[in-house]
């Protein structure tokens, strides 16, 4: 059992960015009520002003406001009563000097009137005439025409993910095809001779299902990814390889969760230095050293450890930041996250990032340990928390903020 | 104009400790590709112990243990080379007193073995006699059959939605059909004369696109819901009723983007009390005051408020709740957040909830104001803040938490 690794150790933060594929995914446009999430690829323009017309933002009386000045309870204003405004149609009538017009939240404001006066200030005393006992300035109770957005101002900017709000700013637009990046397309493939497909029924001992592919399929699916399951390769010599040479013309990033054995990783290496350019082999990360970073004619690749929780990990820090690159979004949205004093005392080393598994009791943060083989340690976490490279640990009772799986 | 509203309000805690539908979806078996953010509707067993046999979580020799005890640098211990496990297949060989077997990292601890010595620890002086400078205790270099999962133990709790890592550990237990609860089916009513599809191209003044569907129907997706738009209903009279007899046989949860009209509003009213029982009308939240609950035979419905803020600000404090809660999850995940200090002071009224959206530049939150018939302000916002209803408003330079759109 020779072979020794020899690792280009660098840390995460050196990977995050040195390691930065200029690939982007081409944009292509996705109807509106299937855009939540994906990257505009440049800012989407507003058509025309919205909300297009100057509309009453109260129920009440379309005036012009200096007929309104000094209007108190003691002494109100008098105007007569020209019409009303009909919801969703244009004014029939204009005001003029000592009239008003009846108006609905939300209508039009018709011509010669530059305010709405709120229903709850007014009264009609006789027919055909509106007492008002409050003034109101020009301009008040209405929103512009041009007030939400003006004609060619961004809806939206471009690199940053449609939330729910903007699909309805991209509605009220009338911009129903939205020009985003295509989902990057992340090829995931599984080596290890041990490794059978989650649908195996009985394994034989030595077995063990794949399980990191469903859970990195999950990751990639919440970073707007499109997982590609590329299948389980033989530790054979020369499978790795033709395997990647097949599912690269395909992909936008492959992963490769590798051999969890000190020669399965030497495999994983050979193949990927022969299809492409190991930019980093090893990451000063915990768990996680043994990650590979590789440049495949400008399709990035991750290698990760063999045991799943260390892929996973690894996979979360450098995989999810390059899957929202390749969509044109260099600053992905943050995870839900909780603040929690730590239950004890955490030791690491100074210029490794240590990723620890926590789960969260009433605001305290208790690590939770064991081998990294185990997978129960993950699911039973809530979530983790980073030590950052420069520390050399944290005290029991620091504040930490721990990020939530979702 | 007459027609004032009488509300029966009640506070946003209320509605959500009150208003509390008994109503949950149906269970059904779904890919565990699929599964991700989908509420299991039981514990999920796990079939078999996991690994299922006692694994090596080193590279190394499987020993018994008591024959490494005292092992050092200056006094080895050394034991025969009796064969080697390879990976995924069982072992061929048994190790007896004074041998050992070679072992792949996650191979299969060979009979007569209890540890694993890490291969840093040992040297083969001469073809067949390996050399051990370090002692393991039995249990060492390994993980139990059961470790991480014993048979029959939960391997993902009911009513908490399934995350990345949960799919690895289903996986790896070779669930591949999960049953989780149906995605509610949550029908989206718009209603306004004045509300015309965002495909319109051309509007005549008083018309709006529907901006509230499209960012509503994004919320529910979010929430792990399934949209269903069900159209624009005009103000005349019975048309809503007739709408909300036609949707709610096929829908789990109703919310209807009400008329922003007094007049509007009370048509809704009017309509929902013909299909079903109003718990509340009038909610202490602003925005968002003029919202509705009500139980149509089981099926709960949720009346908005007219403009598309407000409807969006009511539907993630009393509705995403609803929709979780339907899927049978009671503790939603929570959102992503940040912390971030007031730029300046804040109202508020005691027993009213506010929900003020804001933006976060450099941990400073900056409220945004604005008419609520402003879709730019939301679309602006990062995020919105809380002013708890025991609060009379919050001081410039608070600490608070902000709840980021994602």
């Amino acid at each position: 059992m020779t072979g020794r690794e020899f690792f280009t150790a660098r840390t995460v933060a050196d990977a995050l960015a040195g390691f930065r594929p200029t690939l982007r995914t081409p944009v292509e446009d996705v109807p509106l009520y299937e855009a939540l999430h994906r990257v505009p690829a440049a800012p989407v323009p507003a058509p025309a002003a919205l909300p297009g017309f100057a509309r009453s933002t109260v129920d009440g009386f379309a005036v012009r406001a200096a007929d309104t000045y000094g209007a108190s309870d003691s002494l109100p204003s008098y105007v007569d009563l020209l019409g009303a405004v009909r919801m969703g149609a244009a004014p029939t009538v204009a005001v003029r000097p000592g009239g008003c017009v009846a108006m609905p939240t939300g209508g039009v404001l018709p011509a010669g009137a530059d305010a709405v006066v709120m229903v709850e200030y007014t009264a009609e005393t006789m027919p055909g005439t509106i007492e008002i006992t409050r003034p109101v300035a020009p301009g008040g109770g209405l929103v512009r025409a041009d007030e939400d957005v003006a004609a060619g101002a961004a809806l939206v900017p471009a690199g940053l993910p449609l939330r729910a709000p903007d699909l309805g700013l991209l509605a009220a637009a009338g911009v129903t095809l939205v020009p985003v990046h295509a989902r990057p397309r992340v090829a995931i493939v599984s080596t290890g001779d041990e490794v059978v497909p989650p649908t195996t029924r009985s394994l034989v001992p030595g077995q063990v299902r794949d399980a990191t592919a469903p859970a990195l399929a999950g990751m990639v699916a919440d970073a707007g990814g499109q997982p590609i399951l590329a299948g389980i390769v033989d530790d054979e010599p020369g499978a790795l390889k033709d395997r990647l040479t097949e599912v690269l013309p395909g992909a936008d990033l492959v992963v490769v969760s590798a051999g969890s054995s000190v020669g399965a990783r030497d495999e994983t290496a050979g193949a990927v230095a022969a299809v492409g350019e190991i930019w980093c082999h090893g990451l000063a990360i915990k768990p996680g050293k043994p990650t590979l970073l590789a440049d495949c004619g400008g399709i990035p690749l991750v290698g990760l450890p063999g045991n799943p929780l260390s892929a996973l990990v690894v996979f979360g820090q450098v995989g999810v930041p390059l899957v929202w690159r390749l969509a044109g979004c260099e600053s992905p949205p943050p995870p839900p996250s909780t603040r929690a004093r730590l239950a004890r005392d955490l030791a690491s080393a100074a210029g490794r990032l240590d990723v620890v598994q926590v789960r969260v009791r009433d605001g305290v943060a208790e690590p939770l340990f064991g081998p990294s083989a185990l997978l129960s340690v993950l699911a039973r976490a809530d979530g983790y928390l980073l030590v950052p490279e420069p520390a050399t640990g944290l005290d029991a009772g620091t504040e930490v903020e721990v990020v939530l799986y979702r």
